[in-house]
C-alpha cells in the first residue's frame, strides 16, 4: 500500500492545523450586517490559499456576501470534479455555552473547537489540503479540480441560485463533491442521499398599538404573546403534527429497503436521544426517530422576538411579537408551494383582532440523490481503503440550498463530508474531530486519484 | 376666591418645567444593574430640591437603591401627612416605537413625554410643587409635612418593605397620599380604593444540553421554546382562565354597590379598547371589561428568552427557554399563597422530559382603603374646587407594594394622583398632561391647606 499519503499528511499536521485556525478566527457570520466584513475576508482568505496552489481565482459579486469559483491547473482527457462549499457561518449564540470563544479555535481532547470547524470551513479545507497533498506527493493533480465557494449558505443561497441559473455551465462535471454533511456514524462512512428542503419565515403578529401596562389593562387587553403562542399551538401541538392544510400530500413514505437499510445502521433511538443531550425524545411517536428526522416534514420554533427580555422585570403587555421559524421538507414536497400552504394556514388560523404578516426569508426543495454512478462507487472503494467499510446510503435531515439546484441540472451529486453526528452544528462548542479531518484528506486525495485513473 | 396658589402657578411654569426636565433626563432604571449610579442620582436630585425647601432629608440605604426620607420644618399642633414616590422608572423599550428619546424630556400638544413623566416622577414632582406654592405664597406650611421615595417600586419595594418593618413609626401621619396613580377619566378626579398584588416570576426550561441543529434533530428532539409554550398555553388559553388549581378560591366579587357606580363612570369598553390600540379586548368574557381589569386576577407573559432573535434566521432547536410573567392578584388573595400555587401548577404542567425552575422575583397582596376618613372628605372638596368635580372611587388594576404594608398599619392611605389614563405608562411614549400637572399643585396645596384648618 501507498503511505505517501499518510505520510504526509502526519508531517504536515501542525503546519495545516494553524492555516485552518487563521481562517476560523475570521466570524464570516453571514445572517448578520455587522459582519459583512468579515463574510469578505473569509473569502478572500480562502481565495488566496486556493490561488496559492496554482488555482485561478475568480471573486463572483452578489447582493449579499461574495463567492469563489476557483479553476485548477488543466489535465488534459481526465474528468472534472467540482467541490462545493461555504465559508459563511451560523451566529454562535448562545455565547455563555461555548467553553472557549467560537472564534477563538482550541484544540481539546483531540477536537478542534470552533464556529464553523464543522460546518463548513473544515471539510472546505479538508478537500483543499487534499489537493495540496497530491501536487506535494504527485507533482500534479489527477482530475481537472473546480471550487465553488459561497459565503450564504446559512442565509439560503441568494446568491448562488441567480449565478448558477445564469451560467449553468460551471457545473458540469463529471462529479460535484458536496463534503458539508457528516458520517452517519464513527468509522461508517456514509452518502446522503436525501436532503431535507427549508422553509424559513417571520410570523408577525400586532394586536395593540403600542405597548401597555398590566395593572391598567391586564385581563381585557390582548398581549401579543400570548396571541402568538395560541396560534404556534394550533399550527403545531405537543403530538408534532403540523396543522397546515395540504402539508403532508406530497410526503412520500421511504421505500422498504430504504427503511430496512436504515434499521442495519449502528445509530439507535437510545444514543441518538443521548447524543441530543434529551431526556426523551419528542414529535411524531407513529414514526422511528429517523424516519422523523430523515423523511418527515417539520416544522421548528427557533426564537421569539417581543416584550421585555432584559435583567429582571417589566410589566408590559406586549403590543406585537415574531416568531422565528422554519419547515423541513421532504421529497416530493415543493417550497414554494409549502411557503404559499404556511402563509394561508397562519392567516386563517390567526384571530381577528391581530395583525398578522408573514415573512418568507427562503426556500428550497428537498432532493434525492441516485447511488449507482461511477465516482459514488470510486468513493466507495476509497472508503473502504481508509475506514474499511464502504458507504452507508442514508438522507439528511439537513437542507443545502445548491443540492436541489445541482440536481435539477442533473449532476452528479456526492454530498460526502467527514464530520461527525455529535459536531454540534449550529450550535454552542461545534467542533471537528482532529482524526477525521486528517483521514478525510486522506480520502478525498485518494478519490480523487480513482477518479484520475478511471 | 383666593387666586394666589393659581398666579403663583400661572407664573412659575416655565421654570418646574425646566427643573422637572432634569429629573427625568436622569435614566433611573431600577431593574437594570448598569443604571445603579443613575438611580443614585434620581435619589440625590429630589433630595437636593427638598432640602432647598426647608426639609431635614435623611438616605436610607437598601441592598438595591437608595431611599429618601424628607421631614418638613415643624408645625406645632397641626397634623402629618405623608407622601409616598419613587424615583425609579421602568425600561424604555422598545425604544424604537419612542417619537422623542425616554430620557430626553420633550413637550408636544400641552403634554410632556419621557419615562416617568407620570410614574411616578412627574407626579412626585407636583406634591413638592404644591410645597414650594405654599411656601412661598403663605410663608409657612399648614401640615407637618413628610416624603418617603424610594427607587425599588418597580422592582418590588424590597428595602422599603424591611424599613416599614423595622420602623413602623415612621408612617404614622394623619393621611399618607400615594399619588402613584391616574385620574379614571379627563375632569373626573378619583381615589383607587382597591388596588391588585402582584407576583413575578421567570419560568424557566431546559430539555436539552445544548442547543442543536434543526437539520440533524428536527423533529425528535423536544425544543425548549415549544414546550414552553405548551406550558404557558396550559397555564392559561385563550378564554382567560388561569389554569392554577386554588387560584380564584379567595377571590371576591365587588359588591353590587360597586358594580353600580363602575357602571355609572365615563369609561366605556369601546373608548377603552381604542385608547388600548386594540381590535377586540380579550380575557374572561363572562366579566364586564372593568370587571377584568379591578377585581379578576391575571396572568400576562411579558417576555420570552431562549433561542436566536439576532437579525435573519439561525436554524437551531433551542435547549432552554424562560417566560417572564407576573399574575395580578385581588382581594382576598394573597401574594405569598399565589406564588406557591404558582410554582405547584407548572411543576405539574411541565412534561417529565423537561427541567423546569419558577423562580419568584417578589409578591403583594392586594388591598382595599376605607373611603370614610376626614382627609377623603378634604380632598373630595380641594377636587370640588379645582375641577368642579368630587371624588369617582375606583379600583386600580395596578399594583403599589406599599399600600398593603400601610394598610397592615392601619395607614388612612388616598391614592389619589393627577395622571390620566392614557399615559403610556410602561410603555413607548409614556407622558404627563401639563395642564394636569399644574392643576394638581393647585389641588394638592389646596388639600393641605385644608389638612391644616381642620
Amino acid at each position: 500500500m501507498d503511505t505517501t499519503l499518510t505520510t504526509w499528511v502526519a508531517k504536515e499536521q501542525q503546519r495545516l492545523l494553524t492555516d485552518l485556525t487563521a481562517w476560523l478566527g475570521i466570524p464570516s457570520i453571514s445572517t448578520q450586517p455587522e459582519h459583512k466584513a468579515d463574510c469578505r475576508r473569509a473569502h478572500a482568505w480562502i481565495a488566496e490559499r486556493l490561488a496559492g496552489l496554482g488555482f485561478r481565482t475568480e471573486t463572483i459579486e452578489t447582493e449579499g456576501h461574495p463567492m469563489l469559483w476557483a479553476v485548477g491547473p488543466e489535465v488534459p482527457e481526465a474528468p472534472t470534479v467540482l467541490c462545493y462549499g461555504h465559508y459563511d457561518v451560523q451566529p454562535p449564540d448562545p455565547l455563555s455555552e461555548w467553553v472557549s470563544p467560537p472564534f477563538v479555535p482550541t484544540v481539546r481532547g483531540g477536537n478542534l473547537y470552533a464556529r464553523g470547524t464543522a460546518d463548513d470551513k473544515g471539510q472546505v479545507f479538508c478537500v483543499v489540503a487534499s489537493i495540496e497533498a497530491l501536487l506535494k506527493t504527485r507533482g500534479r493533480l489527477p482530475v481537472n479540480m473546480r471550487f465553488l465557494i459561497e459565503g450564504e449558505e446559512e442565509v439560503g443561497s441568494g446568491g448562488l441560485t441567480k449565478f448558477l441559473t445564469a451560467q449553468p455551465d460551471r457545473t458540469k462535471a463529471d462529479a460535484v463533491l458536496v463534503p458539508d454533511v457528516n458520517m452517519v456514524a464513527p468509522g461508517w462512512p456514509s452518502v446522503d442521499a436525501g436532503l431535507r428542503g427549508l422553509v424559513s419565515a417571520e410570523i408577525h403578529l400586532r394586536t395593540l398599538k403600542k405597548d401597555l401596562h398590566s395593572g391598567i389593562y391586564g385581563g381585557a387587553a390582548p398581549n401579543a404573546l400570548e396571541t402568538l403562542f395560541h396560534l404556534l399551538e394550533r399550527l403545531k401541538g405537543p403530538d408534532g403534527h403540523i396543522n397546515i392544510p395540504g402539508l403532508y400530500t406530497r410526503v412520500k413514505k421511504p421505500t422498504a429497503k430504504e427503511l430496512k437499510a436504515w434499521k442495519a445502521l449502528p445509530i439507535k433511538e437510545a444514543a441518538f436521544r443521548k447524543e441530543a443531550g434529551a431526556k426523551a425524545l419528542t414529535g411524531e411517536r407513529q414514526f422511528s426517530f429517523l424516519e422523523r428526522v430523515w423523511s418527515r416534514p417539520t416544522f421548528e420554533i427557533h426564537g421569539i422576538v417581543g416584550g421585555y427580555i432584559g435583567a429582571g422585570s417589566k410589566t408590559v403587555i406586549p403590543a406585537e411579537a415574531t416568531a422565528k421559524v422554519t419547515l423541513r421538507l421532504v421529497p416530493d414536497q415543493r417550497g414554494k408551494e409549502v411557503a404559499a400552504l404556511l402563509v394561508k394556514a397562519v392567516k386563517k388560523l390567526a384571530p381577528k383582532y391581530a395583525d398578522v404578516t408573514v415573512t418568507i426569508h427562503a426556500y428550497g426543495d428537498p432532493v434525492m440523490t441516485p447511488l449507482d454512478s461511477k465516482p459514488y462507487a470510486l468513493l466507495d472503494r476509497a472508503c473502504r481503503e481508509i475506514w474499511t467499510r464502504g458507504i452507508a446510503p442514508i438522507r439528511s435531515g439537513g437542507s443545502i440550498p445548491i443540492v436541489p439546484l445541482l440536481r435539477q441540472r442533473k449532476a452528479p451529486v456526492l454530498c460526502a463530508g467527514i464530520g461527525l453526528p455529535d459536531d454540534g452544528l449550529h450550535g454552542p462548542n461545534e467542533k471537528l474531530t482532529l482524526d477525521q479531518l486528517w483521514k478525510g484528506i486522506r480520502l478525498f486525495a485518494r478519490w480523487l486519484e480513482l477518479m484520475g485513473a478511471s
